[in-house]
């Protein structure tokens, strides 16, 4: 059948009154697509039976007299929707191809067919909120293969909590809606629906979800939409922390203290009357109690056994007290208790205090778990109590307030890292609810959608279709921009997956001039390479977009993202930069200031801009701090300090070798010994010396004598050594480039046949002088080029280099191995699987055991990979450096143990966290230095033989994910950078 | 009589050249003060007889017909001078008032009172290398109180050496005498005389004095002169290092190896054209032999016994040679040997091998010894060695490029320092030679004045005379601007001494931004008010000189220095502020980074103004490298990093508190309590509070709750704390200052009244506020208002601030009593005295055991001096440091014990610098410290009783002197800056 214009769209009166407000909003829908006024009309059951051309009828079960008729009369198979949750059927009526019926199992089941057909009209869930304008068209065609009936979704409770939401939110409610009020939230449960979710936490910083609406309005047309509700973690029986601020005092009959020993009749008063006024709408009611604003409720005093039994008789009453005002079937009573922060203690208990897990007081209460608020899940339900009567809920982060930094500005979740964590999570059995704080909510639009769409069919897009997130994000540009080309998608596909792996690589507010390292392994320049390819795509897309209806929403969700994610990073690596610059005296550091003053006004341009678009309609929504947090909050945030170096006085050159900190000017007193080693590497055949003009004056170079080469310096280098120059000469002054790059490549069949090389090992010295200095380096360089083998130097060369430069040269090689997790083989196990997953990861790929609900047996079938890797010669000491996930232990204390085994040698059982380690609690160093680093390293000695290597990795612990393995000489200090050898992702930048 | 332009000048025919010169140059000084054309005339002997008017008659013993016929007669003493070195007598002819004879007892006896005739008519040494342009004068009266017969020189050789004199004195004299030539040397030669020196080491940085004359005119000329030239300590046999090079060769006479073992014929013919070509002139041959280039001669295999042993064979040889070329009689021909680094070695030999010292064949060559390069003596002749034939010199440095760190661009020498230490040369016996390093010269016109005048009569100018320093300085300003007004030489003698304390109590090229502390003791402000004041008085006194003939020479004597030492300390001075306040975030950093450039601007100005004064006369001069030095050598020299503050997006305010570092923004989350305890210090009343703004925004601030106040916060802080604002009220803005200081000063009268105290402690919070923050600010206040009494937490209060402050509270104190040299009582001793010197060292005063020759013992009537402090209560443990001049052992080994004892305790010896200690060595970081810091320090723990105690200081090895005492509560931090309690002549800055 085709929908156009003229069709109609029918509810019943008896329909729900959230039904028949969100058949208005599909109306509209209609009605902005068809350029025409199309509205849902009310036509009794009885003249529904009449065809009359094109139309789209929409009923729920049990509410609906045309359903039950078609059902008697056979015309309807009930069992397809019956007693499902949130299911419906989307099917013609079997007499009358004209005409489309929409039967919900339930209210949101019709309320989620009824914005299916809105999505095959091709309008996003993001049409208000992100300015996702539908295309218009003249019609729509439905076809039998667009019938179906609907999934249970795999998530019973799904949705996001508004947090943080000062300055941004919050000021931008307060000047477009007067406040968090029912006018503002009407968007936000319009959104909610449209994205299939049915579940909301609501905003509580200085706000009142059930005063604000004003009065009750906000719960009231929740429940009308069919949202249920709930406070946050540490909000009680269906009230807000801030009402209690409002009410409590010693002559109310609340009284003043919150404390349930002291004030057990106020404190049930206050609850009482939150379930009196509340609880006629659809909720899920926070039990328990916790301090006041989020702190522990009992002193320091307390037992542990006391806090299970205060908690006991605060559950016990607060049962009562929902028999007493709701249900006495206290099971029909959706209810849930945080298992976090202290609370854990109490459920776990101990040797002396049994814990709450144990006690039948919190059957049919949801158990709400968290991760570590970082999108690391941890402490998981232990097997035996998995399906536990009430089931287990999931609090995750897109956005975070607390140690060791707080992030909230730009959305830095990598899907896939969401993907692999929650698909685990509903693995052992976490089904009931799932909830994630979207901070402001603005720029989680796209983290978000993916999070509800996972939760709400986890079959689809979850872990076990192995490339969920890279055809998520392709779902995504198709739901937000339809009418793009092939093209613009890639582009647009190209800008999500770089800004947000960069963001996760990172986040932004963890970085500092430190991060990225200036000079290590060249990974400034490679960084700055991958965002520079960002913003060159968005400059080529941008303007063709000046007249598309999608421009506003292109800038909400890819343009302002990109530009400002990579803006920042940009910043904060020539911060870095300019320090080091600054530092070894060259005025290349200037420029550096002035591009870091440029990065500075970006930031607050971007800022500006987006309050700008679509005639300010989100004016404050960006009022967030974006940068340099010293503390976990913004308060002290600072932009990076800029250091300024005034030139000399006489011409100066500066030089540096490689990928070295080390600076030489070459002076008669001063002059350094440089040394260039990673070309010993077989995987390195580049690198290159820097020259850096310490003053204003023109400098007149030689390279080995040659002055005047303009691409290769010629005759007077080995001729395995190319030296050359890109784009320049060498002569340059204060009109050209303070920095210049002499590019060394090494031609490893040469060097072979120059007969150069002891040992596989050649040097050469290349002299840079200026008229009054000059510096030599010291090339190293090896004939192997057999990219599986581990550069190490013989006893003799590290004597050569050992004294008195010991120090420069260890401190600043690269040597070594890197495998990548994709670079494992032979993947094999009887219980289980490994599996390589692409995509993922601070590096690329991730190599993960499966299920990860089980503890494996190296002797027993353990999942198990091997890496291979050679070695010229036997050596007793290499070290292997196994780089994991971020991720936390499944239970507490466990330490996320692998096996390993090198050449067959019995399997040694390493730890890839340290003991003592406790995921999530600010004062573990290993965790909080995890979240930051995205990566775990765990290192062991090992011997080896000359030649292949078998290094084979078996999993023990469920949950770890291996990302990268580095393999070198022991003994030897080795310059980490924050990346390291460049991943494929962020150098692989040529192209869409 | 009346010497007008009538006067007639004669010396006879027979006269010796070099007299008839320097009469040429006394004839012109005349000329010039009397505007005519005043010549000395040759008049035979007979003829002097005949009266004639008014008339000067220039005589030397033994080259004067007419000075043999008056001795002759009766009517000139002959003993008077003859046999005498270098002396004058300066009278009329008994029978003719208006005749002035001037009779020499040798050749520069005459040229010195010629000169003195200069002097007497008010013309300056330095009046062509300086610009001190004589005043005009119709007349000059010499009466019988002029006449006198000179002292003989106190030290035979005084001279100084021209070095390190590129860029600066090379680039000068190439540009206007063709390069280091007799034309240029002739100015060099006439201002070494008119300063009463005779005794010159040339320039010898690629230049040839023996080659350069042109050939060897330079020689000729200094030997015409009457100055005694040497080469330096490893040029031996009056023949250069650049020389050498010039003419080794395999084919040439001298072959190539700079060996004496592998070349000892070659050598042998070196040297004897060295000596045949100048040993006709006079000089002091350079003995001995050491490496090329200040490097030792023999490689590291050789033992002590062959290095003695060659150099005994070098000297043998080379006295050979000078009795075949110069003369039989080997004691008529002065010689020296440097006793200079690795020579030192062999001169005192050890167990195995007899040192130098003990063979006879150095008898009658004068041993050279150096102090540490720094200005401070070292390994002084033994006791039974003092006599010895040939004598000692001492090498001594106003101009230094070596390790740790060069100094030469500007004057960094304190006289009363030079003055202490070279008195103590002379009483160990070094009178034989004095040659001090003057670098490029130019800057080193006071000091170098000095140290002549000094060689010349120690009795007059030396240590003896406890206000030498002080007279010197006004003797200095009364020859160079004797037409000055009383007013204007007490400022100029402001300006002297002020430049040259401060540049001694640092030299600018060891200053840094970390040198003058940011905030502890608030010293980088006072050392600032210090500058300040400087240029003060510079702004004044300027505009006053611009037409006066003397302008070019105050800016060259005083103008140049005192400005541009100023502005190099406020430049680092505020470099380190900063550094400071961009870490912590306050905007006020930004107004230094402008200032800074201003500085850096003010730097390069001041060099361009000086090269361009009197017509350019000066052009290359000041080329020297003013800071940054990052190794002991100009290389890497650079400005300081100047770092930018971003302004904060939103208003913030940033305190600190008193010369405490750390800072508060008083954010919800961030807000930490500041403490100041400094006003637990009886010696302190005030302190204040800083508040900086750390964005661009408006901060209204609060004190108290106080917003409106203008001067004092009144009514809500106890009456016993003053808290008020200097200046402006509490609101400040951009275009207000971006800091206020809230001044606090306790009443301890008020205090003691209030009751606060507890154990003499009362504390009160000050609370600064803005809309969104506060910083609480905790005041530690002391009743005890006695200056003697050392501050100290009782254990209650220690505990108070220890947990989980104690690092900052410890830290940032300040609490301790600082005692003066000049705070010492009761000095006593029978075996030697104990004098305290005024207007010395880094603090003041210093405090030193006279004879300087004499070890004492404290149980045998060493002297002693006793320091008194009082403490509150009994304790085990009061830490006592005791600050010395950075003062060298006289010998070797000697770790500069003093003896101390506190209430009569035992005596107990305490080394004032550590084991193992070696002035002058590099190697040895104590010794590099104690010149950088320009002080050694030492503490020891003792017990002390309540009330007054005594700390009584013995000397025990000579040499040491005691600039200050710290007495402080062991175990705490202390924060010491660089100086700590502002010293009073850095305080002291009002009025001249």
């Amino acid at each position: 059948m085709i929908i156009d214009k003229n069709a109609k769209l029918y509810f019943e009166p008896e329909a729900l009154p959230g039904v028949k407000r969100v058949a208005g909003k599909v109306a509209e829908d209609f009605s902005e697509c068809f350029e025409s006024d199309i509205k849902f009309a009310e036509k009794n059951p009885d003249d529904l039976f009449q065809p009359e051309g094109v139309r789209v009828i929409a009923a729920t079960l049990g509410h609906s007299a045309f359903l039950s008729k078609l059902i008697s009369d056979g015309k309807f198979d009930e069992n397809k929707i019956k007693d499902k949750w949130e299911v419906y059927s989307f099917e013609f009526l079997p007499d009358d191809n004209n005409t489309l019926l929409i039967a919900g199992s339930d209210k949101r089941g019709t309320i989620y067919g009824l914005f299916h057909l809105s999505e095959l009209l091709g309008v996003s869930p993001w049409k208000w909120f992100a300015d996702v304008v539908p295309e218009k068209k003249s019609s729509l065609e439905i076809t039998d293969k667009d019938c179906f009936v609907s999934k249970v979704p795999s998530v019973k409770y799904r949705g996001f909590f508004i947090n943080d939401e000062w300055p941004a939110f919050g000021n931008w409610t307060f000047e477009h809606f007067g406040g968090f009020t029912a006018e503002m939230y009407d968007h936000v449960f319009e959104l909610l629906l449209r994205l299939k979710g049915n579940y909301l936490w609501p905003a509580m910083w200085t706000s009142n979800f059930s005063l604000d609406g004003p009065g009750l309005e906000n719960a009231r047309l929740a429940d009308e939409y069919g949202v249920v509700m709930s406070n946050s973690h540490h909000e009680p029986c269906l009230r807000h922390s801030e009402e209690w601020d409002l009410i409590k005092g010693d002559d109310t009959p609340y009284g003043s203290a919150w404390n349930f020993d002291k004030n057990r009749e106020g404190l049930t008063n206050y609850w009482r009357g939150g379930l009196e006024r509340n609880g006629k709408f659809e909720n899920i009611i926070t039990m328990g109690m916790r301090g006041e604003r989020d702190s522990e409720v009992l002193g320091a005093t307390a037992t542990l056994k006391d806090n299970i039994d205060y908690i006991k008789d605060v559950v016990t009453t607060q049962n009562k007290l929902i028999k007493e005002t709701i249900s006495e079937d206290l099971d029909s009573v959706p209810r849930m208790i945080a298992i976090y922060k202290e609370v854990e203690k109490y459920f776990h208990g101990d040797e002396n205090a049994e814990g709450l897990k144990h006690w039948d007081g919190l059957d049919g209460i949801t158990c709400m778990l968290c991760e570590d608020n970082f999108g690391n899940l941890r402490t998981l339900p232990e097997d035996w109590h998995r399906d536990r009567k009430g089931g287990w809920g999931m609090y995750y982060h897109f956005d975070y307030h607390g140690d060791p930094i707080s992030y909230e500005w730009i959305n830095s979740t990598h899907i896939a890292r969401t993907c692999e964590q929650m698909s685990q999570a509903y693995e052992y059995g976490v089904r009931e609810i799932w909830i994630v704080n979207v901070g402001d909510l603005k720029p989680q639009e796209f983290p978000l959608s993916y999070f509800l769409d996972l939760a709400y069919d986890i079959d689809k897009w979850g872990i076990d279709n192995p490339n969920a997130a890279s055809e998520y994000t392709k779902h995504f540009i198709d739901v937000n921009f339809p009418t793009f080309d092939a093209a613009q998608k890639k582009t647009t596909y190209t800008l999500l997956e770089g800004y947000t792996r960069l963001n996760y690589t990172r986040k932004p507010e963890a970085l500092n001039p430190d991060v990225y390292d200036a000079t290590a392994y060249d990974e400034a320049f490679a960084v700055m390479s991958k965002t520079a390819s960002l913003k060159a795509r968005l400059v080529r897309l941008w303007p063709a977009l000046s007249n598309n209806p999608l421009k506003d929403a292109f800038y909400q969700l890819v343009y302002y993202p990109v530009m400002a994610a990579a803006n920042l990073i940009d910043m904060q690596i020539l911060a870095g930069k300019n320090h080091y610059l600054a530092g070894i005296g060259a005025v290349k550091a200037n420029e550096c200031a002035e591009a870091i003053r440029k990065c500075i006004e970006s930031d607050r341009e971007l800022v500006r801009e987006y309050h700008g678009i679509n005639g300010g309609k989100w004016n404050g929504m960006m009022l967030s701090e974006h940068i340099g947090f010293t503390h976990w909050n913004d308060e002290e945030c600072a932009y990076p300090i800029i250091m300024q170096v005034e030139p000399a006085n006489r011409p100066r050159m500066i030089v540096t070798a490689g990928h070295g900190k080390k600076a030489s000017q070459g002076g008669d007193w001063t002059r350094q010994r440089l040394i260039i080693d990673e070309l010993l590497n077989p995987n390195v055949n580049e690198t290159y010396i820097t020259i850096y003009n310490g003053s204003d004056k023109e400098l007149k170079l030689s390279v080995n004598g040659v002055s005047e080469a303009v691409y290769e310096v010629k005759d007077v280098t080995p001729d395995w050594l190319f030296v050359g120059i890109l784009g320049i000469g060498l002569e340059f002054n204060r009109l050209q480039p303070n920095e210049l790059r002499l590019i060394l490549k090494v031609d490893r069949e040469k060097l072979k046949a120059s007969g150069d090389a002891v040992d596989g090992v050649a040097t050469t010295t290349i002299t840079i002088s200026t008229e009054r200095t000059h510096v030599d380096v010291e090339v190293w360089a090896g004939t192997c080029d057999d990219k599986q083998v581990v550069p190490m130097l013989s006893k003799e060369q590290l004597a050569k280099v050992s004294n008195p430069l010991k120090k420069d040269f260890v401190v600043e090689n690269e040597l070594g191995l890197t495998l990548e997790a994709s670079d494992a083989k032979n993947l094999s196990g009887n219980e289980g699987e490994y599996r390589i997953i692409e995509g993922i990861g601070k590096y690329g790929s991730g190599l993960k055991a499966f299920p990860t609900t089980k503890y494996f047996d190296p002797a027993d079938g353990a999942p198990s990979a091997e890496f291979e890797f050679k070695v010229n010669d036997d050596s007793s000491d290499v070290e292997v450096t196994i780089i994991t996930a971020p991720s936390n232990p499944v239970v507490k204390g466990n330490s996320m143990q692998v096996g390993v085994s090198v050449n067959g040698s019995d399997v040694k059982r390493i730890a890839t966290v340290s003991e003592g380690y406790e995921g999530g609690e600010r004062t573990c160093p290993q965790w909080a230095a995890g979240v930051l680093n995205q990566e775990h390293r765990t290192s062991f000695i090992t011997p080896v033989k000359a030649g292949v290597n078998t290094l084979k990795v078996f999993t023990i612990d469920p949950g770890v994910m291996i990302e990268r393995i580095l393999i070198r000489q022991a003994g030897t200090e080795w310059t980490r950078g924050y990346l390291g050898k460049t991943p494929e992702w962020i150098s692989h930048i040529i192209g869409d």
